[in-house]
């Protein structure tokens, strides 16, 4: 395996717009996916988020979408939006290398906390952040609401 | 009552603080509050958050504080973070002004969505966003998240 990982730039957003997709289809959800590949352009360029990519041989494998949010209580937080790696290249090590790129992020931010909700009934990615120690703040209609404080995880 | 809408400078920030432990007091949670003046300060030049305040005879009696979100599924969304009128002006038509102040900062930036939650104990909230007429988007803990539709609401 020979995978980067990079801050994604406008050249990815083709395959960033058709991974979400993808994860749209996965959650059953396609129908309410009608952002298109214009509106990704226009809001990239006004920094409303950034993301990072898994980059093999030319092809985007994975991705993490995030922006800065803010707690009023803790402060700077960065939210982890999507999150995502094609079916083909899971269970490689490529989500852990995203996640933890990630979480770097945060921290080179000084962020306070990640956040980031996950679907019940999406047993791997829910196995995945059990590993990482992450806290459960609320639960939420079909899923889960995941919180971290950076300050207090060992893992960074 | 001759209260004033505006953005909030860095100025108005110890008044937005003593808002936030207000809020954090009435929702049951002081303890949880543990960002200081200084970080808000930092955050704000920063750009981490913005407010709008309510000001009347020099005195803020009220703020809205928000920031820019993404959905990847919509496009870009003005999260309300925080949403506080001094408990003695309330009923008076002040949350009214600062919320359609918020909503038309949505719609300046070209926003999607507005977004923002609510403790399912807090009637006089869930009475205000009923009137304008606002989605119930997913049940939570205790309490519920509210988004908006600009293209589809009348009320802008």
């Amino acid at each position: 395996m020979n995978v980067t990982i990079r801050p994604a730039t406008e050249a990815d957003l083709p395959a960033i717009h058709q991974l979400v997709r993808e994860l749209a289809i996965y959650e059953r959800a396609e129908e309410q996916f009608t952002a298109d590949l214009d509106t990704y352009r226009a809001d990239f360029r006004e920094g409303a988020f950034e993301a990072l990519v898994a980059e093999e041989g030319g092809t985007v494998v994975g991705m993490a979408l995030y922006y800065l949010t803010y707690s009023t209580w803790k402060g700077k937080m960065l939210y982890l939006e999507d999150f995502v790696v094609r079916p083909e290249r899971r269970r490689q090590g490529i989500g852990r290398f995203l996640f933890e790129a990630f979480l770097t992020q945060a921290v080179k931010r000084d962020c306070r906390l990640v956040k980031w909700q996950v679907l019940d009934w999406n047993t791997p990615a829910l196995r995945f952040y059990e590993r990482y120690g992450a806290l459960i703040e609320r639960e939420w209609w079909n899923g889960k609401i995941f919180l971290s404080d950076l300050k207090k995880n060992e893992f960074v």
